[in-house]
């Protein structure tokens, strides 16, 4: 027999007033997920410190106590809104690093004819860094770039800390790869990463997502510009 | 008759007890300067929301009333330390102009012969930038790029904002002049703007004034780095 969920309404099925499992967890999902994105757009827009739970709260209709029970106080709000930014820049820079682990030795062995190719370190390293400023232009995103390690707890800040420099070792890595295969010249790879992540970190501060451009062709922009002096001169 | 100051003080003629005038004054500018300092360097290790006058004061030996006196309230300490922050780019900014002033002439009528050299378009922007970097990593400039317009109130946030725009036309109309002589091959100026602000910004997130590696050799690397791509391919 089906749930009275799967019924589909109509004049002689009224839709049932109870609900399934399924939606239950579903609507307590859309519910969190609502609350994260109003306490994130209130954080970027007003700084966390003069954001109010109350505020958030207000402007979604629900009572403070409902946001403790979805997520809990303040700092854990801000760092759940930080894990989602990063969690998309660790995701992209697993699958460029293994992308980087399968394609390495056919690269090496063919680097002079790979220079500029797709495929080659340079190439792949830009990929990366596509997915990197669109992500840094969405809500999450531009709230990790706008959190200062001292807004956070010590043991928050550390765990921040930690997952920051996780994509800083990946980007470094491609940096490396794209040297080893002759696509980018040789660089002092730390600075290349700080230099690659500023450019692309900054549109948190002055990207408007209400604004013209849409975020990829911003990213494509910033991208091609940052990138331009990487590959050898020949 | 000289001044009681200006008597060099010795076995028969001891320091007198009694500033002069200029002393006075310069013991006064002193002092505003070490409070500066100090609230400068409070706000950039703790965030501005999280630092109280009293614990600058504290940190002086001295007391709140007193920093009143000196600076105002928090906002206002905030406000001079990203005026003295802006200050030197706007100072940089401008003689990057008035160089471009002096040499757009003959720039244009070279633009071909001046490619690359000390001079061109590409040139003084480096020049410039090197100096922007450089800025941004000591204390005030720290403070500025640190400093979301959120922290101010709306009209200090407006004057914050229409100084940071004076920086960045400088900047653009550097990159327009370099396109213009031919050393910058043509671009998209406000994303090659943006792209080399951030570039250069980001230190203040993360350059540690104790570490190993000084200012200015980290402002040749980022500068080359993200102004490597500019210059024409021949």
């Amino acid at each position: 027999m089906p749930s009275p969920a799967s019924i589909r309404p109509d004049a002689s099925n009224p839709p049932s007033p109870f609900r399934s499992r399924e939606e239950k967890i579903r609507e307590r999902a859309e519910k969190r997920e609502a609350v994260l994105r109003a306490a994130v757009r209130m954080f970027n827009a007003r700084g966390f410190h003069a954001t109010s739970l109350d505020d958030v709260a207000a402007s979604l209709g629900i009572s403070k106590p409902t946001i403790y029970h979805y997520l809990g106080n303040k700092e854990q709000v801000l760092i759940e809104c930080v894990t989602r930014g990063l969690k998309p820049l660790r995701i992209a820079a697993e699958q460029a690093q293994s992308e980087e682990g399968r394609g390495l030795e056919p690269l090496r062995m063919a680097a002079e004819a790979a220079k500029d190719e797709p495929g080659s370190g340079l190439d792949r390293l830009r990929r990366f860094l596509l997915h990197y400023a669109q992500i840094n232009m969405d809500d999450f995103g531009r709230c990790v770039v706008r959190t200062g390690d001292e807004a956070l707890s010590p043991e928050a800040a550390a765990q921040f800390r930690a997952r920051k420099r996780d994509i800083d070792l990946a980007l470094r890595g491609l940096i490396e790869a794209g040297i080893a295969d002759g696509s980018i010249a040789p660089v002092d790879v730390q600075m290349a990463a700080f230099t690659l992540a500023g450019a692309l970190n900054w549109p948190a501060r002055w990207h408007d997502p209400a604004g013209p451009k849409p975020a990829d062709e911003i990213a494509a922009s910033l991208v091609e510009i940052v990138t331009g002096g990487l590959a050898p001169r020949r």
